[in-house]
């Protein structure tokens, strides 16, 4: 199964797809879509759109993974962050894609298999579990792989927790 | 001008599409999008989309005008809203029309000339404003009709203070 894993952001939005034979994982491409601070809010919209269905088109992923958003008290950033993950879902559900939808608690949970782990751990795991010669850059691109490998893994073990949300987005 | 007036929600938007010729307005149609609570959110977010890339491919609008959201405390729903919002400006953005972003305070000073005024005071001057016959429903689409006349007024009056927002979305 291809998995598109994305993390969303308005200024850079990481992307990464990866193919999972059985227990095995293997990092497809990866990278991070930007955004110049400055340009108008419709504009880096589309332009994050725009490279999401460009991507989906060069690697036709089979489902896609998004990582759930939480901000405690700033609803200002929620709304802009809010706005592009918007348009992350809508270019994956204009595709037909299946999306699962995941915590980052789920996702260490799924990576390092503790909820509370530290970033740098799931970042360790991101590169082991893809047989990465380095940590991918920027943290949004390795936040991505992160999900996806997190939605690989729900899809690989139907009697799990983290299950009963892989079809959850569609 | 032709102006399509947007209130953005994932339940309910509101949208309006008025023309305006010199200081006269008129209503050319308008309505709310709805969505299922319980539908996926992807599915909301694709069907808003696809409603209101409908309703510009068949009334034209030469601009949108979109009210900017506040939420104080509830990130939560800023970031479902702001999802909403997103597409909202991606379809008035892959249709490269110009777009007016104002908060409910300018479209308030626009409408009634008070930025404090209720609710109904600005419902009452879209029904005024527009010669209808009725107040139009829901809330929301009165509110994308108060967006729409607020970007009226602010294209029609470049020396006033609303007008260094106008283009701002673009």
């Amino acid at each position: 199964m291809r998995i598109l894993g994305i993390d969303p952001g308005y200024a850079i939005l990481g992307w990464g797809v990866i193919d999972m034979a059985g227990n095995a994982f293997h990092a497809v491409d990866y990278g991070a879509v930007t955004t110049e601070a400055g340009t108008p809010m419709p504009r880096r919209l589309q332009h994050l759109y725009r490279e999401l269905m460009h991507i989906i088109d060069v690697y036709h992923p089979q489902a896609a993974s998004i990582e759930e958003l939480f901000f405690n008290n700033n609803a200002k950033t929620a709304i802009h962050v809010g706005q592009a993950r918007g348009v992350a879902v809508l270019a994956c559900v204009n595709h037909d894609l299946p999306i699962g939808e995941y915590t980052p608690l789920q996702i260490k949970q799924a990576l390092v298999g503790y909820g509370r782990a530290e970033k740098k751990q799931v970042q360790l795991m991101v590169k082991a579990i893809l047989g990465l010669s380095e940590i991918p850059k920027p943290d949004d691109t390795a936040d991505a792989l992160a999900a996806a490998v997190c939605h690989g893994h729900a899809a690989a073990a139907p009697q799990k927790d983290l299950t009963h949300r892989i079809r959850k987005g569609i």
